[in-house]
């Protein structure tokens, strides 16, 4: 366990520090659970008025709150104490799960994969035909790689999962547990007799670029033909789905158990929260904002918040929502 | 396959027998399905009026319903033909797949794990450091496992279930397939130049009580800091998704594909139908319901029931709908 | 990679040339990607205008569609254009990925269980007791099937799937990655206290027809007794539920984050859009649709489209929102 002094913290967090305490800080905590030893986090006067009940050794305080440390007690102001929480977050990492050997006398290793400087290959995973590793890349056990795929410097890989052949990762990724990469698009259409369903064959790929972060059981289908594109640091949640040739620009998010049917392009920057769900082939552009629940079934221009289902502007949305519940009260 | 006679079956249940029947019955089956040999139940005069023609060799009967057994066919009458179902099923419960070495020689455990009194670990599966088990604990194949984490007695994991580093989980827990649990929450603040995202490193853990359930490709994020709390017989249904440092109390339940965004609080008790989502920060408390599809906002009162999204009081929206419904037409 | 010349694939798609081009192909590709050695496809006037700017060396063409092709460049005319791209897909098809081995040593399969010929089985993979398995049965590395289960032959099993106990498999389907089968049924009684809940045990199992699809990450329970059933060709989509005892006839096509509570019935061919929730014991006949986003708690007859939550047929719904919409503004 990592500790340091207040002095220490404050440094850190290029904060004021205001009363003395001389306890060793071991963790961060929220103010409610806080105790001796923990330093804890006063961002609002809502929580200033939980300060006098907390055991708490110090508080990251933002500076323009008026209060005064107890005896014993120290506060750290701050003018970001959003950013200081990060900060600290960062110091105190406890050190990821690691290896004793870098690769585990289990993992099976196609004898034509390439692997970088640094890599570790966690117990019975599976590294198949003329996959490239770059430097430093960490696959934790019970992953399956396939055929043809190229990782990224730095990019991490938790258990249980799978990337399909013909992938391409950028570097500073993290894939989270059970995440699914690169399986068929959903597509079908009628047989020729018209009383059954023959799948059509995708032959695309999935391609990531750098810094990006998928959820534990998300999926992201491989494209029909070309590929289903992820920009440099997307950001995607547990649980979401995107469907093949779907394309996302930079620093997308999607919230838990949102998805994005087939073909579907994102801008830059676009956020969709959680549950929401997008139509094929609809267009989001840069910067828009689509609300949790969201059923969006057209184009949403760039900037524009949207909420409801069907999507629409969410001023107006709230304004139906207001007429409806009038109208069911009258 | 276990068998029973229509006697033994009836003083499992503590039921009356009305009728005779020698058949040896084999397995209890829904009124459509059943065929000589099987034991049905009929819990209404909704399911009476299917006994005519039911093969069932004898049926259990609610004690107020007013019907015969045909010619060598027997009737169980019981005061609770569902709690009755409950006994015969575990009375007629096939054996687990198991192993016939506890420890496959392909898992692999770390040195430092300590595994308590007859505990089985399925091939190819992987413990890591300080991993501590209970007894009887049992891993089926590919399962994986982090460091530090603890696990009481008698919990079982299904396969393809990862848990990451530092979790603890009670006694008589069971993880169903592909579970997902302490992978980092997902949090991120603006980059210094406003141009992308950082992510927030995420040091709490997951901590989940005893006699849990947790539904296949569910998912529970690990804490920012602080912990993920699941209390004592909670059950979880598939493709669920709990966020960082929600909170839940006793015997919450929360039906497929729900969700609770980060640092959601549940009281004891509460029901999350399938397929709704719970904004952050919000807290239902116990005995509160959320009805299936909702989308909830705010606090929501013990005991009360909502639906909708925005969720609202069932009955007012209700109202909202048949006026929604009404204007419609009009 | 593949190539083919464009009479090959004018002789393909059974078309007519028109114009000519020396390029070798060497992929089909959509018409703002495309590049020199690339056919594209033009269905409709819209995707003409594109043309003018593209670098494909071909062009399948819809025949109704009155364009020329440029110096150098060749069209393709087809009556279904769609059907057309299928045709190529297939034909463009890289080989999945193989193994050198056809049972990896480290897999671990049980003696008793019994492989057709041609049966190839990945790295890591676990097979049970009594599991039996059709011809040429594709198991890829990382995947655990469990006792007395059966596939039958050509099926393809990717990573991290599960199958748990005495499922039963047809011909000819594909079970992507992450999938989950079998697991039990969400069913609890209070306890006799009233103060907890009680496991309903789940004897029944899963049973899947032949030509089925399941996709990455979905799940189908086993029933509580009796069966789940999935009849011949259902396609299912990623990050699906469906609930114990659930049956669904030929056909049914299930989009993504689409979920039958327990008990849902779907005739022949029914069409659940992404993110549809459907209630337990519902009935939906053959040939309905249900919309992207609905939440259905009535049946549902043959043939009928319906969508919102509470679902109602489609029509009427969009007199609601544009009612809603009215009256948001008024």
């Amino acid at each position: 366990m990592k500790t340091f002094s207040i002095e220490e913290i404050t440094t850190l967090v290029n904060g004021e520090q205001i009363g003395l305490c001389e306890d060793i800080i071991n963790a961060p905590e929220q103010i409610e659970n806080a105790v001796k030893g923990n330093v804890t986090f006063i961002g609002s006067s809502k929580y200033a008025r939980l300060w006098e009940n907390s055991n708490a050794s110090a508080a990251i305080v933002y500076e323009g709150i008026n209060i005064v440390p107890e005896e014993g007690k120290a506060f750290i102001k701050v003018k970001n104490p959003d950013l200081a929480m990060a900060v600290l977050l960062e110091a105190f990492e406890p050190e990821s799960p690691c290896f004793e050997i870098d690769i585990h006398p289990t993992a099976v290793i196609d004898k034509t994969a390439t692997l970088g400087k640094g890599c570790k290959v966690g117990a019975n995973s599976y590294i198949g035909k003329n996959v490239t590793l770059g430097d430093n890349v960490v696959i934790y056990p019970n992953v399956s790689i396939f055929d043809d795929t190229t990782i990224g410097n730095e990019t991490v890989i938790w258990s249980g999962t799978v990337i399909r052949e013909r992938t391409k990762i950028g570097s500073h990724c993290i894939f989270h547990i059970n995440v699914s990469i690169g399986a068929d698009g959903f597509g079908y259409r009628p047989s020729s007799d018209g009383r059954g369903l023959v799948k059509i064959i995708h032959i695309g790929n999935v391609v990531i670029g750098n810094a990006v972060e998928i959820g534990a059981n998300s999926c992201v289908d491989r494209g029909k033909f070309s590929s289903t594109i992820l920009g440099d640091g997307c950001k995607i949640d547990n649980l979401v789905q995107i469907g093949h040739n779907s394309v996302l620009g930079r620093c997308c998010i999607m919230a838990g158990h949102s998805g994005l049917a087939g073909s579907v392009t994102l801008g830059d920057g676009v956020i969709i929260g959680g549950s929401a769900s997008i139509k094929d082939h609809v267009t989001i552009h840069s910067g828009a904002k689509v609300g949790a629940g969201s059923g969006v079934i057209a184009d949403v221009p760039a900037g524009k918040s949207v909420v409801g289902y069907p999507a629409c502007d969410s001023r107006e949305k709230m304004k139906q929502w207001v007429a409806l519940r009038k109208l069911g009260r009258s």
